[in-house]
């Protein structure tokens, strides 16, 4: 399968137009660009322009809104909770990074719940928003049921990431964007392309057989925790998922578990909902809040440099720092292009000539 | 090798008095006696009195002090850092605990990081203080060195546990206690002491080779992260053992990574150490600060209705909510008694004729 390579300015200005097209605010359409861009860049091609497409058919099936009125339904100093009027989530993100940087600026430290939202692309991009502000970001989201519990054959959870992002001065900050699942979507979509069979412990067979074959999550299968087996502890994946279904879904009233709403708009949403649409939260804290931003730094710093020397198994593979295959992958794709899918280019090409707008 | 089993109000008393005769406060005592406690009664037995002869030894060596001055170091509304005076983290935990659900009832949420500390035993007992305020809890902490980086053979992190307390009404709270790595050390020192081997994914030797052996650890080996392989993903159980070291450590000016003092006496203390002592970091979450307190309890007890539910691969074992085996152990420990290993009875009975206390 051909790959064809667009430069991000290109792309981006692509996505921008089809955003506004569809009925984005200029603001509102700049920032699902710079999320989906972001994604694209950082080598998560399953997050990024790939769905635009995906996310188009939300907005016609009126699942997602275009012109959504964002709104906060209940804050103390360092708290909110925001109704995001079904935007994507790519939007409430934004607004909801916005609303903890201005309260942690305050107070120290903040967390800001968003129910009644879809989904938001790469917890990354959003987590990241905070480290020009010298603060910590967190991100998480809950997703579309694809994941059993430890145990169970049923899915129950999505693969709902959480996501830390740590600023640092001389070194580049370290970012942890982690599935909660053994194994992303987004490789088993290209095992699937590929024909290729998948390591056990990445899915299970209807019955709760492990099994190799790739296609069995079309065939009701589900994704394990991460931890995969028993006795490799997925008991721990299951419970970090169960942690962030909960912020993301019960704290501020989205739904959670198997009520969160697919993302493919083919698929029906479950009746009797206990909450709105899907549901993230965002954290983030001052450095300064805790001590000298000076010592902050030079120990952060130190704790980079210092994992980065730690000994590796093959020494022609040191050490990598969480977050860095994902900047140099992103490093290169600016100066080099994005390569896009032959299926994600046509998709984009198609979406282009609907709305007459030139990729 | 036999057991001794024992009520927990005596093991209680024991370790009351046991604190209190090598300096503690009553008050201290008391906490450090609950945190035990709380281990033994869960079932956690590697983090319970089975420690307290480690903790003494710490005492002895002048590494931790029986009469802390605990204080603050800096603080804004949501956020506090605390100098524990090298208290045990048992009882530097439970001021931290106090300070956080303060600040969270004046200001919605909070996060307190604390370095010059020690050990504190089990995250869970710390995190579920919160949930009696109808807060979330949350608790980490690094520790000795004994995990490798992926890809590394050098122990850089410890088991690092993150811990989750989320408060429900009418089901029991759910409570995810987990460590970052794949095999708590705890379950690795069972498996040493019954000359078992261990499921390949646990530990790697010396020179980065995967093993079986349970004695690798104590041969320079080390323990893999969450995940296990590479192509499970233990470089997400790697980034997350990184998050709990950069919050514990690098944030409020503990030690982090390598430098983290080991928790024997024997060892000795790296040169050089960037931070004091070993560092935790708490958070608490008021539910009402996002919505309703009653539709927050609607929804958490749906979720656990919910997930107990789930369908299980095997029907004799349904799908567990995270902490319910810790706590239908405690249940049954409060009725039928501690079963505490002989070497672990006779350590403590050392102890007592030590100070002339009864067991």
């Amino acid at each position: 399968m051909e790959e064809v390579i667009i430069a991000s300015e290109k792309l981006h200005r692509f996505v921008v137009q089809v955003f506004e097209h569809v009925g984005f605010s200029s603001e509102h359409a700049l920032q699902g660009a710079n999320t989906l861009l972001d994604a694209d860049l950082r080598g998560i091609d399953s997050h990024g322009v790939a769905r635009l497409s995906g996310y188009i058919r939300l907005l016609e099936a009126g699942r997602a809104n275009a012109k959504p009125n964002i709104y906060i339904t209940r804050e103390t100093p360092s708290t909110a909770n925001i109704d995001a009027d079904l935007a994507l989530g790519l939007v409430s993100g934004a607004y909801a990074m916005n609303v903890a940087i201005e309260k942690a600026n305050n107070v120290g430290s903040a967390w800001v719940t968003v129910h009644n939202s879809n989904h938001f692309g790469i917890a990354a991009h959003h987590a990241m928003k905070a480290l020009p502000h010298d603060m910590i970001g967190i991100a998480m989201t809950n997703a579309s049921p694809l994941v059993a519990p430890a145990g169970s054959k049923q899915r129950m959870l999505g693969t709902n990431p959480m996501c830390f992002a740590f600023p640092s001065r001389n070194q580049h900050p370290v970012i942890v964007d982690t599935a909660t699942s053994a194994a992303a979507n987004g490789k088993l979509e290209i095992a699937q392309r590929k024909n290729k069979s998948v390591p056990e412990g990445w899915i299970q067979t209807e019955n709760g057989e492990n099994t190799t074959d790739a296609n069995a999550l079309k065939n009701k299968g589900s994704l394990l925790p991460l931890g995969s087996f028993a006795e490799l502890g997925y008991h721990k994946g299951y419970g970090l998922g169960a942690v962030v279904d909960i912020f993301s879904g019960v704290l501020g009233g989205a739904n959670f578990g198997p009520f969160v709403p697919p993302f493919v708009s083919f698929l029906p949403v479950l009746p009797n909902a206990p909450g709105k649409g899907v549901g993230h939260i965002f954290g983030v804290m001052r450095v300064d809040a805790f001590q000298e931003k000076e010592d902050y730094y030079r120990n952060m710093d130190l704790w980079i440099e210092t994992f980065q020397k730690s000994i590796p198994i093959n020494i022609e593979n040191p050490v990598l720092i969480p977050g860095q295959p994902e900047r140099e992958c992103a490093e290169e794709r600016m100066l080099y292009g994005i390569p896009l899918h032959q299926l994600v280019y046509n998709d984009l090409t198609e979406i282009g000539k609907k709305y007459n707008i030139i990729l």
